[in-house]
């Protein structure tokens, strides 16, 4: 715990972990994507005979009916808590409403340019996604809502979900009940990059997709990829740990901040958690209390080594220091706890996600507000946007020229092509106007 | 020319050209990557030096200063044509107005949805932009205006553009009046992997971006999607050869449809033309005009080769049967050139971008109509955007709870926690209601 101790900005820039902290744990590994193409490959050749065979070697199962019955589903929701059950439905009532706000604006356009020239353009939902769901110890029900909701919203007719079943064949019952309650249509018990290559290629029994979502660990994040890179899907963007960054002053509550550091950091090892503050005082309490806090949970192991790798305490002179800071880091989740905070939150243009207040955590967000926690993480908030129902739609444009409208544009269509050398892009303009020559 | 015929749609079916047409010249060569990533490494670590090195070995160029001067941009104004200048001005005016058009929906939006719970939401343009302009005997100062103009609409301060220089060490003049009129802020001399590298790690002279736009050749992609995958910068969606699909019934004139045929053709050996019709009659005329017209172009051979390999005249029954082939299809452009062209192209959901009417040809819009060319190809269209201001925002989310709010989704916060074994995340909003225990 040496490393849990209040420093500057500029002891922080000036010191060893600096370079670290800031570039988080970047892992692209060309080990994973030759364990990857062999796999990708064999699945597009040998389908469900390549899925059964991987699905026996990395998830120790055998598999002959990959496709979730109606009544494993069914069954699932009696295995659940009613409380649970009725959280389920909490979050997805409230996600549903949020990114239903969103679509509202996806509305057909029309613009007229200049005479006779209209251009109108209408958004259409992706027919097919899928949507990758880790499995392992832990499991993501939330992470099923978050991902497969917007695709409703925005009208997808399929979502097939694929997530790698346990040993025994079985598959989370939580993780079952909240695919069909977002919405999912067909779920298989395949996991890892086969599962990505059954959703780019199709197998026997797997449908393919035109794009695919969802979190997974390095080998499915570098099949995504692949596909993604040979053009057969798209895929949403890159997913890394965790981060939180929280800014406060003194009038912010050292229980509430402590809390919210370690919620951030028991998500794993490799999650980053960054506090900064205006406040000696509050930066020496919050430490004192996280010191207090680490030991009462299951998950400390976690807490304690990415603190220690990825965390930073700092002191700063100024909230503007504080916000320029946050700006440049472009963390996934920033929360604002200060005196007008919705005025710092303004401020802060890179960032995921953005909690404002007392009683904002980041677990409200990560659950429940029904804002979407899939969020840009590892600086990338600077070029991407979470999750939303954008993702799940694409836009065509339809373009009309009268005749008095091409011919307004004629002589730019003309020297444009003659000057790129495409003398048939002239033709096909001026052959409109009869006596025109080549 | 053995292959230029009319045939069923049944028989193209069934025919050895069918899967080739379809799946067109697909691309992704890992030789390809093995070139590219010593390059990117050897950029990210030499940096100027490197592309100094680089730029004299495949461009045949000794570049002292990577910046284009203003004196240079001033020059390039005059070494080009008025009459084309003005149909830069044209095409610009165009295309702005059709992209601020798009950004008037990205307003910033607020709803609630439980009482005491906010979701704001907010774009914001992605701060630095570098722009890819393919150098070699062809250039499109067109495609600069398509890559940059959006960028500039969205608000992103910086572009900075990057393109090969020519071995005297000069670029096209008429590729940078383009970009001076477009509103690019820096432009370097330099292509390839390296330049694309240099966007995404900044050298000494070549700033770092964090999206990168732009068609180039096999190794370029092959590096932007190398430094995407990577994390560095986002890039735009994948980009293949041109792709036409004309669907036309007895009352289409036989010469816009030919002749826009050949127009796509001509862009090169891989391009795809598709011509589908309801009338053999047209068909056969359509087929023989083609035959007349391709000698009379300078890019006779592309037209030849690629109709040759990647073409297809094909005779259906029914309307319906053309809408739901280009539906399948997806083509990068379709033109309706029918009776109540307008009901025919509202059933196109998958392309590009839509062509309505005898006056619309693809030229008009490949240049001067103000939509965007740069437009999903080889089926993508099934799952990506033409580019527009979209690509140049993010979006992020201002969560605030009240407490009333987090009161009202306390327990569907806690039970999910639970469930995912995250007790830190319970207690992050427990410890907000004071008395709770873990």
């Amino acid at each position: 715990m040496a490393r849990m101790k209040l420093e500057t900005l500029t002891q922080f820039k000036f010191s060893k972990r600096y370079s670290r902290v800031m570039a988080r744990s970047a892992s692209n590994s060309e080990t994973v994507f030759d364990v990857v193409q062999p796999i990708v490959i064999d699945v597009q050749t040998k389908r469900d005979k390549a899925l059964r065979l991987y699905t026996k070697q990395f998830d120790g199962a055998t598999i002959s009916n990959f496709r979730v019955s109606r009544d494993e589903i069914q069954k699932a929701y009696k295995q659940i808590h009613t409380e649970l059950l009725r959280s389920l439905y909490t979050a997805t009532d409230n996600i549903r409403i949020v990114h239903k706000a969103e679509i509202q604006t996806m509305t057909p356009s029309s613009i007229k340019p200049s005479t006779g020239v209209t251009i109108q353009k209408r958004w259409f939902p992706i027919e097919r996604i899928g949507i990758y769901v880790p499995g392992g110890k832990a499991t993501y029900p939330s992470s099923v809502l978050m991902n497969t909701i917007p695709a409703i919203i925005a009208g997808c007719t399929e979502i097939i979900m694929v997530t790698p079943p346990r040993p025994d064949g079985s598959i989370d019952p939580t993780v079952l009940v909240a695919a069909d309650i977002a919405g999912v249509s067909e779920i298989y018990k395949v996991g890892g990059a086969q599962a990505i290559a059954a959703l780019a290629y199709g197998t026997e029994t797997v449908p393919k997709v035109y794009k695919i979502v969802g979190p997974g660990n390095a080998y499915v994040t570098s099949a995504k990829q692949l596909v993604a890179n040979s053009g057969l899907v798209s895929i949403d963007s890159p997913a890394g740990p965790s981060e939180v960054l929280i800014i406060a002053d003194k009038s912010a509550n050292p229980k509430f901040v402590t809390a919210d550091l370690v919620c951030d950091a028991e998500h794993g090892d490799d999650s980053t958690t960054i506090f900064i503050t205006t406040s000696a005082k509050l930066g020496q309490t919050v430490i004192q209390e996280i010191k207090n806090l680490i030991p009462q949970f299951t998950t400390k192991s976690h807490i304690q080594k990415s603190i220690d790798r990825y965390g930073a305490f700092l002191l700063v002179n100024s909230l503007k220091q504080a916000i320029e800071f946050a700006n440049g880091y472009a963390a996934e989740h920033v929360e604002i706890m200060t005196k007008n905070a919705q005025t710092v939150a303004k401020q802060i243009q890179n960032a995921g996600s953005v909690f404002i207040g007392d009683y904002t955590c980041k677990s409200a967000g990560d659950y429940a507000t029904g804002a979407n926690h899939v969020l840009p993480t590892s600086m990338s908030a600077k070029m991407y946007s979470g999750l939303s129902t954008y993702d799940f739609l694409k836009q065509v444009s339809y373009q009309t020229c009268t005749k008095r409208g091409l011919t307004a544009i004629r002589k730019s269509i003309e020297y444009l092509a003659e000057a790129e050398g495409l003398p048939a892009h002239k033709y096909s303009c001026s052959v409109r106007f009869r006596n025109e020559n080549i």
